[in-house]
């Protein structure tokens, strides 16, 4: 019971974390998209380059992302499951924002996966990736 | 130094699990690529469709797969980063593959995201996400 109770209070704090996270993302607040992220992260990104690692460089893949995502910015989750251990995670999701692209503004289906550590008590997120498939 | 090593012991049985899966996949061995998946796997490949769920869907992922990739197989990584806890973790890689586009044949250099989950004492893979740049 008390094991099933941590889980389940773990997935809730990573579902808030990601839930604040694409807020932030909605909001263009910097500080509060980079506010849950490990110094060492590794990231895989929809456009290129192939990976971007530690936060300066994160931080550079959202400067792309606003630079084709118009106010008000769309970054929304469809769907979302956490699977969380005790000081490990990973969370898979469909997500879809609304680039604009040659001056027309639409919908884009994506992939999500986010791996998370437990660290000093708190989830950190460690890895992202993001995708779109081949060829869309 | 017992959780140390427990942790040690994960990482070298998911590293080995991940390695013999892609020698599977050079051998184009279905029941060798399937032994350490969850029966509700959920996909996320490099071509469409967007996602895959289930065993079934799965192996059709990697018949699409074959249909590109002629012999030798190629299917190699360039680096595998495990975060193991002890009952869930994550995997982060770079690997490449050769398919043959318009009877020409080439490298593909793409990113890995794999999440597992110990069941009964054997990891399985829960979770897979394959894919390229966008626009690559």
């Amino acid at each position: 019971m008390g094991a099933r109770a941590d889980k389940s209070t773990d997935e809730l704090a990573i579902r808030s974390l990601l839930e604040h996270w694409a807020s932030a993302v909605r909001a263009k607040d910097y500080p509060a998209i980079l506010a849950h992220h490990a110094p060492a992260l590794r990231m895989f990104d929809v456009p290129p380059p192939i990976e971007s690692r530690g936060l300066e460089e994160y931080r550079r893949t959202w400067d792309l992302f606003f630079s084709t995502s118009e106010h008000p910015v769309v970054f929304d989750f469809d769907d979302l499951e956490i699977t969380a251990g005790s000081d490990v995670a990973f969370a898979a999701a469909r997500m879809h924002c609304e680039p604009t692209e040659n001056g027309r503004r639409g919908r884009l289906d994506f992939r999500l996966t986010v791996g998370l550590r437990k660290s000093a008590g708190q989830w950190l997120i460690t890895h992202e990736h993001h995708s779109i498939p081949a060829g869309s």
